[in-house]
């Protein structure tokens, strides 16, 4: 049989259909008018769903099922979207059934972080392992959890939201409201606001002078690749990053437990300059020096994570 | 059937008979011989379990299995404990395997932590939920999770250490070795070391005047019951113990989140004056306001928990 993956995206949605052993045979994406509200989102992705099968020129009955990663909270129960606030969706929107029913498919729905810890559990860096964590530094930090092969989603669905841990009491504030909220200090933007803070201290800084003097134009990748080509005051961000990277890998490890640790995301691209430091400084940290430790790797899948995962809910 | 519980404890080992509701129908305990290693430990636990069948008056046949709470790491594959450096036990010691052997019964070993929570989650705070975080406060902090009527063990048998997870970053020095683990700031001892430095700034303290100007006597009660009575430094103090506390349960909840946190150890003992606080912060920092909240419960097994949930072990 032959699975379809919709990865829905604040700007884009995404579609592909995937074999039993993840790889993707065809794929195409489509808008996702965000402000015409979950109807026309809805049709959009059943149209989509049409081209990508007439596209692969597969049979539907071929299509066992259809799993969608959603950018939100999904009842792992009932499949319903409990609240959305910032897409202005009713509440309780019964997603799962709604879709059911337009694409005379089963439809399982999950939330976005799920299908690409999914994904790489089955397919990708951390395949064969028999629990999972992935950790995805961007805009955000956020997460998935993989234990008996499922999507760890807790019981109302808000489970594994690592960003919002909290690893420095009385810290940055973070736009959730609390202090000291990880992602403040392990996301790809706070990388790249410590490249800006660094700039206002020293307006010497060759990081300033990478930017033509502009330092609007700071990037996790900017601070990441002078570090990587010596520059003093970059590589010291870069581990001090790492130290509060690490930090929540610890808690992670002491929480969950898990076989392996997967690094995705935007900073994920530093590569083994990131892998190497971070392993070491965790290694460092552990509380149990004698067992064996959780494996950190770097994710394999990248931006198809999420349509080879969601795929994946309808493999059981 | 019956199901004998027995709780290995670094002082005594508590052993039980009981039913499959959970109550105990009879209860014995032993010196636990730490010197003596662990042939004459195993060897007591058998002749306590003999004992104890004697003393209830029933068979040994109506006995299905004898579960044990280690106060330790226990292999969650194989239920050996894969090192054990406090108590010079060889590694990889195949508990479970020995002590099937020497009771004639299956035996099923698991942390004791694990087992606390398994007893509240089958019989006491939080029967009947979909899955239980317990937390302990004592000399440092515990816990134990349930999903799906198991404990999480995690893949080595080291999940849910929540006292070394880090909420404050280049906080407090642990005995672990980090710094800012959530048990320098969360368990009792935190509570009482708060209250002896409450004492070397301020003389002049009703809390000094309480413990006979020693603060050697300061407890974690004793801060407790002078903030019950009005204490003004003492209900600062403990206010922000409450604060601690909640920044560490927040992280649980955006984790795990369980439909019920239980908090045991001698800190639950403060009861409501804990709990209307602790609910009350916890509220303030929530993630997701709109979504049905974790409950928060006070754990109601007290010691007999250990007993109760190691023999649920075996009951599958």
């Amino acid at each position: 049989m032959l699975y379809m993956g919709i990865d829905m995206g604040g700007t884009s949605t995404k579609a592909g259909i995937v074999e039993e052993n993840g790889r993707i045979l065809c794929k195409k994406s489509c808008e996702t008018k965000i402000k015409q509200g979950y109807k026309t989102i809805f049709a959009d992705m059943v149209f989509l769903a049409g081209q990508i099968i007439m596209d692969s020129g597969c049979n539907k009955e071929e299509i066992a099922s259809v799993g969608i990663g959603f950018p939100g909270i999904i009842d792992p129960q009932t499949g319903e979207v409990p609240f959305c606030s910032n897409l202005n969706w009713p509440d309780r929107l019964p997603m799962a059934r709604l879709l059911t029913g337009m694409m005379g498919k089963p439809v399982y729905v999950c939330n976005d972080a799920g299908a690409a810890a999914l994904a790489e559990w089955k397919a990708g860096a951390s395949k064969g392992s028999e629990s999972s964590v992935m950790v995805t530094l961007g805009t955000g930090v956020g997460g998935g959890v993989i234990l008996n092969g499922r999507i760890f989603t807790g019981s109302h669905g808000t489970a594994t939201e690592f960003g919002h841990m909290i690893t420095v009491e009385g810290g940055e504030l973070c736009s959730c409201g609390n202090r000291g909220c990880w992602e403040c200090y392990a996301s790809a933007t706070a990388l790249s606001r410590a490249g800006r803070e660094l700039c206002r201290k020293n307006p010497d800084t060759g990081l300033l002078k990478a930017v033509d003097q502009d330092p609007g134009k700071i990037e996790a990748r900017t601070v990441i690749d002078l570090a990587k080509s010596g520059d003093r005051d970059c590589e010291a961000l870069f581990e001090r990053y790492v130290g509060h990277l690490s930090t929540g890998i610890i808690n992670l490890i002491n929480l969950y437990d898990p076989e392996v640790i997967v690094i995705g995301g935007g900073v994920s691209h530093a590569g083994t300059f990131l892998l190497d430091r971070l392993r070491k400084k965790v290694q460092s940290m552990l509380f149990f020096k004698s067992m064996p430790p959780t494996r950190i790797e770097l994710a394999k899948l990248g931006n198809d994570a999420g349509i080879i995962g969601a795929s994946m809910l309808g493999m059981r």
